[in-house]
């Protein structure tokens, strides 16, 4: 007679899911808002409307971290990768001029371990806080024979709010306007698929190296989480309506190809690219992989996570603003006459 | 000298992913609806909030396609797997009452194919316009030596409104109210590890081998998309209001676990297991697999995808609509006196 099969047989094993659940409900309780109704186990997540708009808008994004994930699994260390899953999503609701409100979260793995999985929402849950927005829900994917043992994939889903004369969508950039640029914190979450050949296969470097030029190890480098700017930009957008009349989220394609998606036609962005200190990791890179430098302005964010195009004469409140709250920036270009292209002079 | 490396060294070609966007942007063409602004390229998808709701709720699901997708790689065949990613997220996001709006996809592949993400996305489109709902975003990951070759994962999000006093959280079921079972399609997207364990390890069977008892072949039955139930229901959620006390999308765990996600303290439903009929597939997989009859409804829907509680009072008024569009259902038990689970009959 053949042996009966049941669907732990397979490779699910339901109880380590109930296992996951009760460590992730402390963690979903710390992003709460108040206009999140129930908890977790319903089959969607629930979020009243904010009062107050006129016409709102609803905004939403999505995106995953790429390759960033295999340093998370070189270093072992899965507490922080949320973290990007977050602002990769939220920084793009912010552009449009949006709040974000809410997030969800979906994880594959191969075969599920409870407590990476916390330590994966740990930083998805920090992430939300910082960004502001709840976690209201998200799937956890058992699929035994797909992921590598121990590995995962990382995908995020938010949506955000905005009024919608108060919409973002670059047509309000003006030639004169000042471009400010927030500095990212290095990497983000773009370019790891030629970071890590540079870094693990031609320099043959591991995450554990030590590396001088950048006064921590590869892995601290590649893995520190992308910046969030909601908390540094929403304040504005809210304070001084209309003084933003455009952003950019610096992401695959550098600011080349990333500040051109908010260019009116007949409007260029000229960049000073000696107005910002550049991180050590993008010389570091840019050495050891003998990368033409073209390549590295449209592979990296060189320094500067969100650009911020601001009328010219209103430019000094903002700067007052973002001085006042002790945010960093710096004033790296300006719109001018061209072809909805960057310019790096 | 050491070799220049750039971005398309490192497996990532960013002009094929411009092709990509080409063939996806006709696709999504197809689900417009008229509250989405803008179109494709803006960092955020734009969908304004309908209008006409006291206090609107907006209800989220995300959800994948489990390891069904390994079903797909086998069969080759790419462009209904989208339908199952929109009909988990929309089906979870009816049973709260709500009409989905809009909906994001993730796909993440280990090197891009412009033809096969066409295809995928065409599901994508298609699960779309079944629901009624807009594709306004979307992510495609290209993760090389992140995916086996030809391999990839989809995850789908989405986002309904309703209104705040519309919402079905279970508390208006009654003792005596009637459950009406809505037909599956076959698996759906659940059970899919067990099921292919059966089917390709110990029964050694290929996707194109034909089966007499299913009168088709095992990729036909094991593909077959998931029923997407909104335009089934959404008629009689505006029409009928406060008709349905509850719905339940039959998903892992069967009607056994996910019935009672919407049962209050102290009730039942009492399931009648021959008044629907029994698709082949499951009859196959329990006898090639010797699955106990318990495992089989706690890890497959049996042939009913979406459960419906109704008042029994106003049942003949649902029956009534539900004949006069031509949809099937079954009365598969009623709500009684219990311990929130569910008793097969």
């Amino acid at each position: 007679m053949k042996k009966a099969m049941t669907y732990r047989d397979a490779g699910v094993d339901i109880n380590k899911g109930n296992e996951a659940v009760d460590k992730i409900k402390p963690l979903v309780a710390r992003t709460k808002r108040p206009e999140v109704l129930g908890g977790l186990g319903g089959f969607g997540g629930l979020f009243q409307v904010p009062k107050g708009y006129e016409n709102p808008v609803l905004v939403s994004g999505t995106d995953g971290i790429g390759t960033k994930l295999k340093v998370a699994f070189m270093c072992g260390k899965h507490d922080t990768i949320g973290i990007d899953a977050v602002a990769m999503c939220v920084n793009d609701i912010l552009v449009a001029g949006a709040e974000p409100l809410f997030f969800l979260d979906y994880v594959a793995v191969g075969q599920l371990d409870p407590d990476q999985l916390a330590e994966v929402v740990a930083g998805i849950a920090e992430g939300c806080v910082q960004a502001g927005c709840a976690l209201i829900g998200g799937e956890t994917a058992e699929m035994p024979g797909f992921y590598q043992a121990g590995e995962y994939d990382v995908a995020g889903f938010s949506v955000g709010i905005v009024e919608k004369e108060a919409l973002l969508d670059g047509s309000a950039v003006k030639e004169g306007d000042l471009i400010l640029g927030l500095p990212s914190t290095g990497l983000h979450s773009n370019g790891y698929s030629l970071a890590r050949k540079i870094a693990f296969d031609r320099a043959g470097k591991t995450a554990e190296d030590y590396i001088d030029a950048l006064g921590e190890t590869l892995g601290e480098a590649l893995l520190r989480p992308t910046r969030i700017y909601i908390k540094d930009v929403l304040p504005i957008l809210k304070g001084q309506p209309g003084v933003i009349h455009a952003m950019a989220h610096i992401t695959g394609g550098g600011l080349v190809e990333n500040v051109p998606r908010v260019l009116p036609a007949g409007l260029s962005a000229e960049i000073k690219v000696d107005t910002w200190p550049r991180l050590p990791i993008f010389d570091w890179l840019a050495a050891e992989g003998q990368v033409p430098e073209d390549d590295m302005w449209r592979t990296f964010n060189m320094g500067i996570g969100l650009a911020v195009v601001v009328a010219a004469e209103e430019a000094a409140q903002v700067k007052a603003d973002f001085d006042s709250r002790g945010v960093r920036y710096y004033e790296i270009g300006r719109v001018v006459a061209g072809d909805q292209s960057v310019v790096l002079v």
